[in-house]
């Protein structure tokens, strides 16, 4: 053996720098099933990425408390689209620090919503950045915290089209 | 030894996780340079990112079946934009399940033509949601079926400039 | 044992593959953090996602040779936002290289700027590719060498609201 490190502690930092980059993925992971589903509209699903007691703070000047208020919030905002209309979160620049079964995260967000979605343009579409906590469940992270700083914001009428 | 683990199996275990990291990885750089293949008219490159049955649904109604009908819809409308203009797949959230040698994804498009790229706005952009099925063949993963479906449509004439 | 592979050369196959995944990792949250501190107006904190000696072709015709030269740059073009403004880079697509201390990578870039971020849409917004060669430093990765080039162009008066 070439090795300086005794194999045994070898093995135990490459498991515990493999644990960190599967943390990593499956946090990515969790916004992406998150953005799935809300841009299907279930909010079963949506609030599966939500711990209980999560706070929401979207940028609207409210803070949302409870997974409960905060489905009920994007339920309400989004069901305009739900029958014609589309919904995209595109939720990227994902960055994570993991601190055992608490995790800070950041990201981008450009929202946009469309009355009708293979024939309009958005009527309204938002630029921002999000931080995040997580929290490690018995079933995988979970959304603990989440705020919005909004960047640029675009509102139109539905009716009208560019 | 502190381990209850076996070694062995242990070890095998870590390969595995290796792996589906690796294959995650693989399949996020295949989608790269599909992107970048498109996105500088290179149909060459850009059909060998699909498998030779490939199956596309882009969203406009008709189905392009195999890899040569799917490198000729997309040379007939992007033609317009090779001289001047530019052409803009943005693809992320890339969420993949490995099943061996069959994978499915899914993910969010934002897509942007400019008849001039340096001076003028998208004439046409689109949102949209993607979900694949991704083969493994012998020189790596490919594309076996797409389905695009739009979440938002600006259309705009090439002339007009905002 | 099973397998026909000699255990210290299969250990040291599966650390070089980990560092791999790691090093692109690293790579992408080097842009991460590029981006969160160039859209939050921290130029301490951006500068240190630069080589010393790095030269940034940004698409503008002019070359900016040096970290100083960069910062600069950024600091003019953006200072007219820090006030009630907003800045946001997306930068995905990340696709990297590894080859020893160097790298090269790709990615897409979506920018918009607005003089107000809760209340005016992007007044200036950009398409484009980036390729970026990295270097190795004693603190982690780089960007030794960027360029930018366009694929689509928004321009407005900052006082329109579409």
């Amino acid at each position: 053996m070439e090795s300086v490190v005794p194999p045994g502690r070898d093995l135990d930092d490459l498991w515990a720098r493999l644990r960190e980059l599967e943390d990593k993925q499956a946090l990515a992971s969790l916004i992406n099933r998150y953005i799935r589903a809300v841009d299907s509209f279930d909010y079963d699903a949506w609030g599966e990425c939500w711990a209980e007691d999560a706070i929401a703070d979207m940028g609207r000047g409210d803070t949302l408390v409870g997974r409960e208020a905060i489905i009920a919030a994007s339920r309400s905002s989004q069901s305009m689209f739900e029958d014609s209309g589309g919904v995209q979160h595109v939720i990227v620049n994902l960055e994570f620090e993991v601190h055992g079964d608490v995790a800070e995260g950041s990201g981008n967000l450009l929202f946009a919503s469309s009355p009708d979605s293979v024939a309009a343009p958005p009527n309204r579409a938002i630029g921002g950045k999000y931080r995040w906590t997580f929290v490690r469940g018995p079933h995988g992270w979970l959304i603990a915290h989440t705020q919005l700083h909004r960047t640029w914001t675009v509102r139109r009428a539905p009716s009208v089209r560019v």
